[in-house]
């Protein structure tokens, strides 16, 4: 097995769509599923560009598909060549994550009886993010007594929206020199989008012509019996949200001394700097050191580097899942990754909630509320995005959707992967500029939505929704309660470190945001007074007000299921039983890890493991249990919960990875291996580690930084 | 005035979709909307075809928006030629509804200072339903010392969707011979499109290449100061829901004995054989002329002479409002105009109902009644198409949307309209094949809808929508209970002449509709005891029960307004006040005039013309409210009405044109004409009119058919 390939030797159209998916090129700026660039029926192809959403209904904006770079159509000898016509008689589809290069070669026999080599081999470049490359090759394997005539179209495809809904007009198409360009915009927020092409062909006798009014660039010659016609299409795409104008930029991009291997050599070279520092080196497990490889391959396509208004939404860049609207998902999932690998894509991850505390301040008024409310949906302004109705899973009629009006949680979680980037690199700066803003604005919103019992004297968080989403309108979620208060907490010591390091920014601070002594004082008072519920003789945390009185739910007669529970029972039956969609309490353990002993950890893992639904929950769930079952010794189960994680999409394990990579799960694997497996952990003098060894794995070794440092791990089992 | 046309010589982009509603072309198998062949940003080009639905979410499917077969892009010396550019020096853009040809003829400076005479016309041919032609010419009008290059492309854009909701995938493109042909598949229903086409020119030194990678023709050459370039874009369309092969089919239409002229000359006869019969010759008031002969011009391009499984969207195929779906606009608005005009069109818009029985009678079963309850919106099989939610008008948030399930007064507005197909025509093989198990299964249908009250001894229909469809879940509506009553008493009579005249079709219906005795007493133990709500004292009919209850609605705050009281106030003001959207009670008294003396008529007109929402609560109501206001002697106050309801489109009286043409009101308008100021009444030794004649009418002339024979009526006021 190559642990740095993933490769299939024969295609099955039934699985289309998920092989759109996992073969996705990628860089942060844009994202291309791995659709077939002569087209094929039904195919969902698609390029994301971050950041440049449309307007649709149900849920405010999405993520628009661009017009198609791929595509390419040609002919021999007047016959089409497209993979769903003639015979395939071999088929190598090959993605090597350390060059971050799709190719695939397809030996056909097309109706007329002719035989073709077709090669073709992409990227999306590392170096330039605004250029894809594709190589698109033909050899005429047969015996023929003549030269065969070859026709090849090149253009951008704007028939293509996401799924049914088409989100660009075009604006204009012209060539300059060599080059055609294309003009869109967005049919309802006007993004301005213009991509460019080139061809570069070095076999002889080939002529080319670029026809603005047709839209493309045509090629046309003969070939002769085993020679080979070899075409570079090289791409360029700029939007009005990016610096300088569109046109002027994709026409400079595609200059004549662009040649495809230029472009490639710069791409490994970035990609092998990624590599020498993300690696994770696991001897043993080939499958798993491939998954892990692949699942960290996906993280970086999907970021940007250069780009810090930019995120990453639940699916990236590579499906129209979620709308590519931004979760949770981000900061708990797969924020750690970046932050111990790249720190500087964690601070634009972090800089994108920055720049949208406008928005959480107006959803948090819009809910009668103080502070920022960050949206449980987040996409270009930071207000609430999440759909209200959608069709349900169980019989498809139209159901409310709650999350956006009661999944509160968020606020903490973006607090936490605040708190969390200042602690592991010691950016000050950031922490006095941005991150203070944010951890002051989000206590100030837990301190208007914490409602004040008289009667128990205690302060309570009421109607909300729990990382458990099939519990609604809950009160007292232990992990919302328990988050805010960390919150509450943080603020109060951030403002005490401004005091000393940044006062003129405390001070302006406390104007702007209305912070007087008492506002202070009602913090401090609601951190003492936060309910947490908790039995003292168990240790037991209960999920919510009332979860330990709901029915328990027998697991036992939907063996062998293929949905989760809610897509099987719909909404009403689970609401009312103990079975959890996904870490939840768990998950708090995992985030607080010092706040808890052991003998809390072990005795909650023994009650919520076994009534949470990890087959079919959430994909958020698998990995990152790993981590608490590590940390309990249990081994075993945390590589099946591992493999289950970071198995997600080449696996289809979720049976829905045709709407896009589980980025959140590619996220939760990375922390496994780290703060599992390896059980990093850093103390004031130093780090240490605390290895729980899976049956075959023989070593595991990998880097991460830590305020600036970087810090090299190699564990090597010993023989028992 | 020339009322043969309709004529602007200025160009608004801000009417932009407004006049590509006004003109639009059709023949009943297609219509185009009058976007410009060039493009132009924001435009919504639309070519639908009857029949061809695909689905959508909210509403389950809609007329699919095909690739565009008007598109035409062109370089003058390398500039694009389009309006949007360069300057607008002259504008003239016709419809001659005589000869159903729109031209356009523009003289325009590009951004080079070229001037170009640019002219266009189009059709859709009436005698070949498939085929569609566009005349293009470009005459270079400047002085210049040389020739200037052309570059022409013709092609079928598929980069459009029904405004943002893309339904259409490329199956296959290619060239035979000097044609090009393009195959595309609705994504969801499956529909095969095959459209070629062919360009024609005369023009000495241009080329031509059919490009069939690239999707398209290509023209090229060189204009000499003066001359013009004249090409014909010559297409054809075929379905798979028509008979045969699509792609054979499409290029055998476009034969080289095919010319622009040829196919022209065949349309123009048609259409004058329909003016012949169809015509209103109105004198005195050319303004009227003018809109009716449109509005006449708009119900023959949307109706199929040759298909009987079609029928007439509410929009037609104008527009996407209502997404092509049909209504009882259709069988009480549209269809007397074709009984009396073109009665082989009324038959087949009553076979499509027909056709459809299996669909109304799983409604039927849905709702948990007998027999057929035909669906609210019809689209392709006779099941429900109405959508559930909605943004609301007044403030955009979702909206239950009831009309699916509550409006059934259409399954006796669709018997109504079988009866007088009857009555009119005398097609007693129609009545006996088709007809009578329509009036049967709806009379099943009111038969087992209706609930008998025993304390009142009486039959009632709760729980409905009127025509008045802004009270919702009302009680024994008049014009509902009414309709079902006659609906039952026709069904028996029915039965009766079915004894006499086709006895085993009698036995054959009565068995497979389970009609026994019972069943038939039953039906006429309703129809004697069916709640009619009025008051004896005044005569008046209340609307529905409580409605003399509801409080007075006063008008005068709202003088000015530009929307209706609903898009104002939204649904739960209307619902408790004496408001009214549209003729109910009124429209009854029309449908079934002879039940009704003039008395009462009179009261009920002076009680509810009031309180009815004419400026803006429906587009049916205007003409329609015309002909009680003749019979009424009420002319200046119907000629009103009358040129509200003609001029709905014409002057975007409504503000809402731009989703397609009030098929309804055209269809209302005829009706006006000839059943309202002219006041005719079949009785059975002949005919009476009775003219109502508004201030500046001298003549009215027009044509009916009747039992087969063709009435020619001419009214001439006399000098008073």
């Amino acid at each position: 097995l190559n642990t740095w390939q993933i490769e299939e030797t024969t295609f099955d159209p039934k699985s289309l769509h998920v092989g759109e998916t996992i073969y996705t090129i990628g860089n942060g700026y844009f994202g291309t599923r791995g659709s077939f660039e002569e087209g094929y029926p039904g195919s969902t192809e698609a390029t994301l560009l971050w950041g440049v959403f449309d307007s649709v209904e149900i849920s405010k904006e999405e993520l628009a598909n661009v017009p198609d770079w791929l595509t390419v159509r040609l002919t021999v000898n007047g016959e089409h060549v497209r993979l769903d016509r003639g015979t395939i008689l071999e088929f190598r589809r090959t993605l090597d994550v350390q060059r971050a290069l799709l190719q695939r070669e397809v030996l056909w026999r097309g109706e007329n009886g002719l035989t073709l080599r077709l090669r073709s081999e992409r990227f999306a470049s590392l170096v330039n993010e605004h250029c894809g490359a594709l190589r698109y090759s033909l050899t005429v394997e047969q015996d023929l007594p003549e030269a065969v005539e070859i026709e090849f179209w090149a253009t951008f495809n704007q028939a293509v929206g996401n799924n049914n809904l088409l989100h660009w007009e075009m604006v204009d198409q012209g060539k300059e020199e060599a080059s055609f360009w294309l003009h869109s915009q967005t049919r309802h927020s006007f993004v301005q989008l213009v991509q460019s092409m080139r061809l570069n062909t070095t076999t002889e006798g080939f002529e080319q012509e670029v026809l603005d009014l047709a839209g493309g660039i045509r090629l046309y010659g003969r070939l002769q019996v085993g020679e080979t016609l070899t075409v570079d299409k090289l791409v360029s795409m700029y939007t009005s949200l990016d610096d300088g104008e569109p046109q002027a930029n994709a026409l400079k991009d595609l200059g004549l001394e662009r040649s495809y291997y230029t472009l490639l050599g710069q791409h490994e070279q970035a990609w092998q700097a990624f590599w020498q520092q993300a690696d994770i080196l696991l001897e043993g497990d080939d499958k798993s050191q491939q998954a892990i490889r692949y699942n960290l391959y996906q993280l970086r396509c999907n970021a940007s580097a250069h780009n810090s208004r930019a995120s990453i939404a639940a699916k990236g860049l590579t499906g129209f899942g979620y709308d590519g609207h931004v979760f949770y998902d981000t900061e708990i999932f797969m924020f750690p990754f970046f932050l111990y690998i790249q720190p500087l894509i964690a601070r634009n991850l972090l800089l994108y909630r920055y720049r949208l505390l406008d928005g959480a301040r107006k959803n948090a008024q819009l809910s009668g509320h103080k502070g920022a409310q960050y949206p449980w949906e987040s996409a270009s302004d930071g207000q609430e995005t999440t759909p209200t109705i959608v069709p349900q899973q169980n019989d498809g009629k139209p159901g409310l959707v709650l999350n956006g009006l009661l999944e509160v949680h968020i606020s903490a979680d973006i607090a936490f992967a605040v708190w969390n980037y200042w602690q592991v690199t010691g950016d000050d700066a950031f922490m006095r500029d941005s991150g203070a803003e944010m951890l002051l604005s989000t206590a100030l919103y837990w301190s208007s939505r914490a409602t004040y019992n008289s009667e128990q004297k205690r302060y309570e968080i009421q109607d909300v929704i729990g990382p458990d989403e099939w519990h609604i309108h809950v009160n007292n979620s232990v992990y919302t309660n328990a988050m805010a208060r960390w919150n509450l907490q943080t603020a109060l010591s951030i403002l005490d470190w401004l005091q000393n390091d940044a006062p003129a920014r405390r001070e302006e601070l406390v104007a702007r945001l209305d912070l007087n002594e008492s506002t202070l004082q009602h913090w401090q008072e609601i951190s003492s007074h936060m309910l947490i519920l908790q039995d003292q003789k168990t240790s037991l945390f209960e999920q919510f007000e009332g979860f330990f009185k709901l029915e328990p739910f027998d697991q036992g007669p939907y063996a062998g299921r293929y949905s989760s529970y809610q897509a099987l029972l719909g909404v009403d039956p689970l609401q009312t039983h103990q079975i959890v969609k996904q870490a939840d309490v768990l998950l708090l353990l995992t985030l607080l890890k010092e706040q808890f002993d052991l003998e809390t950890k072990s005795a909650n893992w023994q009650y919520y493991y076994p009534i949470t639904d990890h087959d079919y929950g959430s994909s958020l769930s698998s990995a990152l249990h790993a981590i608490l079952a590590c940390e309990l010794s249990l081994c075993d189960v945390a590589y099946d919960l591992f493999s289950e994680g970071v198995l997600v999409d080449l696996e289809n394990r979720d049976a829905d990875s045709a709407r896009g990579i589980h980025l959140g799960s590619c996220g939760a694997a990375w922390q496994a291996v780290v703060f599992g497996f390896a059980g990093l952990r850093f103390t004031p003098s130093g780090y240490t580690t605390h290895p729980c060894w899976p049956k075959d794995w023989k070593r595991l070794a990998f880097n991460v930084q830590h305020k600036g440092q970087n810090v090299h791990v190699d564990l090597r089992r010993e023989d028992t």
